[in-house]
């Protein structure tokens, strides 16, 4: 059998969130590699099991593309979909500019719910409008080329959605964000979706004036309504956050 | 047991997208509402069928609320995503102009795979940077809308998802998208991605300045890349399309 590359999402945590080709392709593979804390969420099985840190993205698809060019049948796992801000594109960047037998791999791209669908879905139907999707890392790209695209999304009147808000390595991030929407956009609905799915799950409804940065950490996903998002309050219940399909002008 | 409305995302097409949960959601149903051809796609059961045409969505969502609110254990059907361009947003309109009592019902989102996700994962990695997802129905905003919105992505430089991006009613509508971006942001990898998943899915790699409005129709996803978006040749195969991760200025 030829070897191949899968390239699979994971969904953001739970297993009701696995797709069932994402599980059938983990289950044909006879290679599993990835970040290690995804990894480890793959059921339990023979595969061998490659983790490694985060941030080595292309040497890990190096590493991947070299085991299914020796025959091997490799996973390459992400957290939620693989293709957003994930590892898709690091395995065809690696293609690319890599060995030409590469061009000839069996490579699958299985998609996965990825973290601002499931965020959307905790909170109401924010996205139920055009939207945008951006990551704040700033280790891929410089702040200039993030705050252009900041401002087009609020003179589009988008909602926004930011993944990989905030590290260690650059806490001001995220505050500078939501600076700078402010004095472009006025003030926006605002909701901070930390580990949707998991235990130590945590919801925030704010505004981007009453927005305190130090509740983003990386695993919280950020959406910025646009003009037209709602906030309903019900009762003895969460409220709920939603952008109407219809534009009113 | 109360009523209970489960808007429930069934993903782009094949049963391999069908998430646990919103198959689990759907066992648990007394009553399926939606749009008829999603309806069909629900597995066999007791459930009973309410199926509706389309553009009737604020009429479904409010039987859906008043079965809920009699006791019925309420799945709502979509596509994809009900969060993106489907019923979520029309559950909460309904909420929030509604009856009061209906503030108090137990309604849950399961998120599903949306059809970008499945296009992007079909061809590369097209969305490996930041990206817009846009509706082109007027039904529901102006084009002036549209138009701004379309220039914002293009000047934020996004990879941009269209959405309905035809129909009968409004055949012109995606010739006059491809015409002003190829206007404001030159010439850019375009991929036609139709009814992915599914027997007659069909992909038609091409660009804003040869693509054929014909060529589109209301079962395409279109997906139009940014200035760095990258087609990678391969003998004897289908190119890959993709976004690098890092930006390069």
């Amino acid at each position: 059998m030829s070897g191949r590359v899968m390239v699979v999402g994971l969904g953001p945590g739970p297993a009701k969130w696995l797709t069932p080709e994402a599980a059938e392709l983990l289950a044909q593979a006879t290679d599993i590699v990835g970040y290690g804390p995804y990894v480890d969420r793959v059921p339990p099985g023979p595969a061998r099991r490659h983790a490694s840190d985060n941030r080595v993205e292309i040497d890990r698809a190096r590493h991947a593309l070299a085991l299914a060019a020796g025959g091997a049948q490799v996973a390459v796992v992400s957290g939620g979909d693989p293709g957003v801000f994930a590892m898709a594109a690091a395995i065809f960047e690696a293609v690319e500019a890599g060995e030409p037998a590469w061009r000839d791999l069996d490579i699958v791209v299985a998609p996965g719910v990825t973290a601002v669908l499931a965020a959307a879905a905790r909170v109401g139907a924010p996205l139920g409008h055009d939207f945008c999707v951006i990551s704040l890392s700033d280790n891929l790209k410089p702040w200039p080329v993030i705050e252009k695209r900041l401002a087009a999304a609020a003179d589009g009147d988008f909602v926004l959605a930011f993944y990989n808000p905030a590290s260690k390595a650059r806490p001001g991030q995220i505050a500078r964000a939501f600076d700078f929407l402010r004095a472009r956009a006025g003030d926006r609905i605002v909701v901070l979706a930390k580990a949707v799915g998991r235990p130590d799950e945590e919801i925030i409804h704010t505004s981007l004036s009453a927005v305190r940065p130090a509740d983003v950490d990386m695993r919280t996903l950020v959406l910025v309504g646009s003009s037209q998002t709602r906030l309903v309050e019900r009762p003895g219940r969460e409220p709920i956050v939603y952008s109407p399909r219809r534009w009113e002008g």
